[in-house]
């Protein structure tokens, strides 16, 4: 899929090797800067994210759920779809989703190219096909030239797509947050509520499932351990996807990275703030009723989680000719 | 409206003033770069642009109609709205839109700043009310701050939401097509097709209408003069203002910069190609059939107009906090 023609290393500054000794310790790593990209693929990937064509109806993109303004998500309970369709499920942030062990709650798909081919075929999401995609693209004469670049192939093919899209995901990190700040050194980087936040996060077993660079997003775990988790939703997690019953409900644990952005939570998004989350987190998963101090301490900590936001031009997308099959919203 | 303490005059080149004599006598003027903005509510006029917590659904931005990365509209015959309603009218591109006589097809607000409040409250479309829009602002302390910022006032009302946005629409300027470093003494910026689709439009009419800097947008026109337009859409044009009977079916003319992008055509969205544009506008406005040649070079010479599309970064917006009204997209 890579064309080896384009890697480089972006940033190559050595923040994390030089970094080790002051964040060794600690159960949550500093997000490292992108390296090994394909720069041209992500160029390309960049108008595919942000083209609607790639809907039937024209008018849904991959940032429509996944919008790059406001933390990877739509920031609703469930997504909108085509003919506004209700979804299943929260639209999960496509930030640092790259460090992810896979992708979608349940895991169903086992990494970002896989992913990123589903929705565009979901008939309550994009509810366009691979084949009129892949016929929309062919007939716009700039995407062929730069599919051609990019791939070195004369003619497009979803494979093509769905791995731009996903390198162009792979940018899609958020570091130099506060809190990378104070696992790198600068200890004046996080207050002493929001430290004592991380402390208790450590400390009452939050940081079992959320560790790690993505502060999650390593594993998948059973919603509701010491008490169940009371939903409409009918999601049945992981079991969906393996078959086993020992799955059922478990989901792939998020990232809380940038977790101010990314409301409403969990996989039903029924759970609008924060305070409550923690509240709802700490009493199903750890039975531990957190004091309304504590609860604040540990919002405060998670929101020193917020990065710097992916920051790029916005892609002006190439028109389509006469040749370019029409969307179509209202069939 | 504008803070006298941020006017600036941006790329204040001259270009106008030495060019003038270069494009003289012709009935088409080049873009002109945007001077005497005001920066600040640019800025945050963006930002609202982008943020689709503007409507009810919280999933419809001013962004999603007029798409920044597809010529400033969706590309659509008409729009989808809240609930996915069809929308009634084709979307008028926002590029260049500063330049209209009026805004919308039948000109019934006098300004882009009328305009933008417009769609934020019909329920077709992003279904808000301008109320619950402040109420939002608001909630979210970055937007107080910057609103406080730029109109040195504590509360946020309508008049500077939709003042913002129109200040960042007048930047949707899209200078230095092909055509107009033609007119800035290039003569070799168009090919001689293209130069001859220029002289057909001039001396065959088209040129009576679509004239000036946005080769259009300056005057109200019957669609139909010499041959009725047929269409199923029920729009009245500008005698639904006027009350008028002599402005039926009487619409505003449509800009053709960027026309190569603004597809599908007329008010009703019919229309999916240029040479089909062509040659219905030749016949019904001009009792003229061009032949197959001379549609092509107009078509050749329409291209031309393409200019520089807005290059920007995609803005960030700040997120919403527990005291925020929710977005009810099923409701």
């Amino acid at each position: 899929m890579k064309s080896n023609r384009f890697i480089i290393t972006l940033i190559g500054i050595g923040l994390l090797g030089s970094a080790n000794t002051v964040f060794a310790g600690e159960p949550i790593e500093p997000i490292a800067p992108v390296k090994e990209i394909n720069l041209a693929q992500v160029e390309l990937g960049k108008k595919l994210f942000f083209d609607p064509r790639l809907s039937k109806s024209g008018f849904i993109s991959c940032n429509s759920c996944h919008n790059l303004s406001m933390g990877g998500t739509d920031n609703l309970k469930t997504s909108i779809g085509h003919n506004w369709n209700q979804g299943p499920i929260n639209a999960p942030t496509v930030l640092n989703s790259s460090m992810s062990i896979a992708q979608f709650w349940d895991g169903r798909a086992t990494d970002l190219q896989e992913q990123a081919g589903g929705p565009i075929a979901n008939p309550g999401e994009m509810a366009l096909t691979h084949e009129i995609a892949i016929d929309v693209l062919a007939s716009i004469p700039q995407y062929v030239t730069e599919f051609k670049q990019v791939f070195s192939t004369n003619t497009i093919n979803i494979e093509q797509v769905t791995g731009a899209i996903a390198e162009f995901e792979k940018t899609l990190v958020t570091p130099n947050s506060r809190f990378d700040q104070w696992l790198l050194g600068n200890k004046d980087a996080i207050t002493a509520d929001e430290h004592a936040g991380y402390k208790l996060f450590k400390d009452s077993g939050c940081i079992a499932c959320h560790y790690g660079p993505a502060v999650g997003g390593t594993s998948f775990q059973k919603m509701g351990i010491v008490e169940a988790y009371k939903t409409t939703n009918p999601a049945r997690g992981l079991s969906g996807v393996t078959g086993k019953e020992a799955d059922h409900f478990k989901f792939k644990v998020p990232t809380l990275r940038n977790i101010e952005m990314t409301y409403p939570y969990f996989h039903d998004g029924e759970t609008e703030t924060l305070a409550e989350a923690v509240d709802v987190m700490g009493r199903l998963q750890l039975a531990r009723n957190y004091t309304k101090t504590e609860n604040a301490q540990i919002v405060a900590f998670l929101k020193t989680l917020t990065g710097e936001q992916p920051s790029f031009v916005l892609p002006i997308l190439p028109p389509s000719t006469d040749k370019t099959p029409r969307p179509k919203p209202f069939e």
